[in-house]
């Protein structure tokens, strides 16, 4: 079952906006950052990941950002472009930005952490004028961020996106990805987290994330129902709330229930599964696939990107996904 | 027609929520305020004069904002109070904050400036946590202001409130008293117009400010009934669309319009005009009068305020508006 | 005696710098301030109170400053210029700053407050580039006010005025005027009182303000003498230690003390003593006279300023205080 | 000849107070950072760089600062421990600050530059109140760098140190290190760096810095013997003024002039060379040599560090300087 429909004469799938940063990530790893002595550089950022995914699953694919005017960022624009996403609407902030910084910290496997750098950084000074109303129109699909909701103007950027991409019928995705810097106060971001909420047709997000979004309402057992419910109270078709090693379930307008699968993965790091899950979900249903399938899908490409070093770079391909999964259920691969 | 309904069991009939401010009005007036030498003091802001009104008409009447910790503040307080208005929600802001001022200049009864004094003031520093649920849910109707949407964190407060009115069934008024001072951008400004507008049931403003919030759409003739269709299509019973001297128009979903009228009036300033218009006019819907009586009582309110030299100490009780009506259908009461 | 020497051959007497605002003094007076109805409108701000008492005196007098793009600018201008003080160097901001603001509270003759108006005022936007050095080299004295040092560009504007002035050989007083809002910590105050003072040959000011500028020092007892040392060991001639009522004493550095004198008063209000004995006693030194008679000439024009209701309007003339001693001295002025 | 004197009684050689930060420097050079893939990382910061330096040559060096609360700040504590270096008053910053970065890219050995991290810098946020008088005291010399006046509240612990510095007769030594980033204008950058040389005893910086420092007189010819007049109006003894290639001059008090050597070098990068010069120079004159011995020890430390990768790991010992000068001598090293 899947309960989205895209409009097939639109000449781009696939638009992401928000942040675009870099990763640098520890080279000696299994130890503290005080140790670490090389990192390497790669494209990061929620929806930078989720654009190249998609793009490396063969969708037209398109990126709504600010750079800044440095080296970083137009390793960046270069990055995308060599991936085949169009940055007509990426655009250098003149205004003494910098990049958006993540050091990755890998203790162990499953002891990660991130140090970010997030002051004055150029993705947040995305502004309504760069918003092409133009360029939206084209998407069938578009996807928003929550990070580029954390101050202005990027906040109000991605409000006017929302407004125009319900005004031209693009279906829009909500990764919630709730980073607690940037934002002024939890009430802060549940307020506008609502508020862009309540104008989007799939919501995928923690369980943490919904529950931080439902400050202002009763909802004290964390029940799944009750949020998915007041989802589609608004726009939403679909709601994935996920629960960590738990899986994560997708609920739908219909009421319906699709609890998610796991593939087994020699994981190195777990930074990048939501992003590379969101991308292969994501392109599942755009392909018209029901949502089992789509999840399955975005559960094999999570089982990839966790098996590698980077995020952006290991966004897997049609192929290596379906490889993966014919591989795990011939049991060529077990977990570490 | 009405199409409005207030719960009556609710105790409290009116509550205004945001700017509390200090008008300092010219004593010697018909010229420019450099030659001014004496100011009278006054409570002042377009949200504390609107309640000043209602209480004057014998509503009960409650105010939620913020005042500064000095006594401009504390007179601000001791006025309401003075006027039969809860000041239950009215906060004393303790970081150092300032009352807002307005120096009224009135070189002639058309020719009227105003000096404001917006940086650091108090009431832009209502947060979320000062808005209680309790005491919103108490309200059969409430009224912002768009100043109030201004800057954080009154602009998430406000956005709070719309969400505690729409959950407990209180009428929400927005009175759209655009002010360019306080805000980044006009992109800005019609980002959040427009988002607090689609969760209100009547909207009350000037052509230009409804021209204002319609930048991201197509009315460049700036037809009326195509701003008022807009309104219909979210929460709207009720949108009035001021036009200056040539009158107001009130339209309502079901397709009606209500034409204003003015009376005539021996004009000291125009300051005013709009805040009496609306407290009038609330009153009137709020006694389940008709439009079309609504719309008159507010516009011998507001005569009655042009022709004194204060906006809320002008504030006329039932009896004044009446006795003024009275007066104009007899021919006593003739323009300047 | 009298340890300064004025170059003749400059044509401007005294150039004050800082501080240009507006003072509104409350016309109900002997209350608080909640219970005052009207104001009166004056211009303010110490180095302007003391260049309008420097006028008034006869000398020719400039004024280095900004002031706001309005109303309230235009006035302060007009207003100096219509006390002969030249305003070549008082430039019009256009950032959007405001006017600064005192409104007085005359609870009764000692206990006097004011609530000031201090946020993005145009007087603390003075940069380096206002500083002209040009107008400074014709100046005999200048005269600066703490004030202006806390907050930048102002900060740099005074510091670089200092340069400019020692260059020249202007002699400069410095009006130590320590008002604890915009300053962000009491040791960033010392630090840049403590530079400023070092290039000053006259330091006026409370026991208060100079134990302030000690926190880096020992002098527990707040010793006088070891005060005034500190300051011969820089530049300063002269060193004027306020004790309130117990009166003031004047230090030079050739180890005189002398001690002030107080004349009778009808107190309306405290506000303005300080800088009309500034305004006196440095009228006195660039006469030529010894520091007894200065300080004399200071103490009446005090006297004159707080038996009225304002403190720039009340700024007396020559004839003014000679005769205002002259009456005290034969017993018709006895104190309230 | 030497005119410094340094109080041996003083248990501390030498403190350094500003800038600890990361230098992230490219491994693969000789091309744009576009086309880096990793980085190693240091510590870095030119005072930390001196500091270094100067606990390689085996005196006894402590620090003042601030390092941000994370793991790239713990990392820098650490280095300098192993180094020696004593971190009493090197503090942990808890407002959120970040550590400053310092990406180098290095096109050629002649084409290098900085992408630089400064928003929010720990080293910034230093505070007056970290200033320990009694810490100070115990030190022999004291070295500033221009940097750390930039921004508030570094600025004014700084010049608080500064007091301490000169109250307890220690030698200070000013790097001037002018970066533009952090300053706000020039006018600002020339009037602290002016208030700061005033009381310092050396002055180490290029003819442009010098030339920076004299916006608000007349050297139009940028003669360095003027320059270094004006500064022994004040305080300093020596001032050494860097005319890049051409070599560095030192001028005394006494009307000397030394015109530095330079040593040949297969250069890797020129980033480090200001650093290890200070460190070998400043070491050379605490040990009593004479102005020309001291600036050779420096030119030769400079040599070894362009040489190399890094700045911090690079600085050499008193035993790596002497070969150094000895294999220059014997024709072992020439240049690149």
């Amino acid at each position: 079952m899947n309960p989205l429909t895209f409009d097939r004469d639109k000449p781009l799938d696939f638009v992401a906006l928000g942040r675009l940063c870099i990763d640098l990530n520890a080279n000696e790893i299994n130890r503290p950052m005080e140790e670490t002595v090389t990192f390497t550089k790669y494209v990061g950022g929620s929806p930078a990941n989720i654009a190249i995914g998609m793009a490396r699953l063969g969708m037209k694919t398109g990126f709504v950002g600010r750079v800044a005017d440095d080296q970083l960022g137009r390793f960046i624009v270069r990055y995308l472009q060599d991936n085949q996403i169009d940055t007509a609407s990426v655009l250098t902030d003149r205004s003494g930005s910098v990049t958006g910084l993540a050091f990755t910290e890998i203790k162990s496997p499953t002891d990660c952490s991130i140090l970010m750098y997030r002051d004055n950084a150029a993705d947040l000074k995305l502004e309504p004028q760069d918003i092409n109303e133009e360029y939206l129109k084209q998407a069938k699909a578009i996807l928003i961020s929550g990070t580029a909701l954390a101050k202005s103007p990027s906040r109000e950027a991605i409000l006017l996106a929302l407004h125009y991409a319900r005004k031209h019928g693009a279906v829009v995705f909500f990764d919630l990805d709730y980073r607690p810097y940037s934002w002024t106060s939890p009430a802060e971001t549940a307020i506008y987290y609502n508020l862009a909420a309540e104008k989007c047709d799939v919501l995928i997000g923690t369980r943490e994330e919904f529950s931080m979004m439902e400050r202002f309402e009763r909802n004290a057992e964390e029940d799944d129902e009750t949020t998915a419910r007041k989802w589609f109270g608004y726009q939403a078709s679909v709601v994935v709330i996920k629960h960590g090693k738990h899986g994560s379930i997708a609920y739908t307008r219909q009421g319906e229930r699709y609890p998610g699968v796991t593939f087994p993965a020699k994981v190195v790091k777990t930074f990048g599964a939501g992003d590379s899950y969101a991308a292969g979900f994501i392109y599942g249903l755009m392909q018209g696939w029901d949502i089992s399938r789509s999840t399955e899908f975005g559960a094999a490409a999570a089982a990839i990107v966790i098996s590698s070093h980077s995020c952006s770079e290991a966004m897997p391909t049609q192929e290596q996904i379906e490889a993966y999964i014919a591989k795990c259920r011939n049991g060529e691969i077990v977990g570490s």
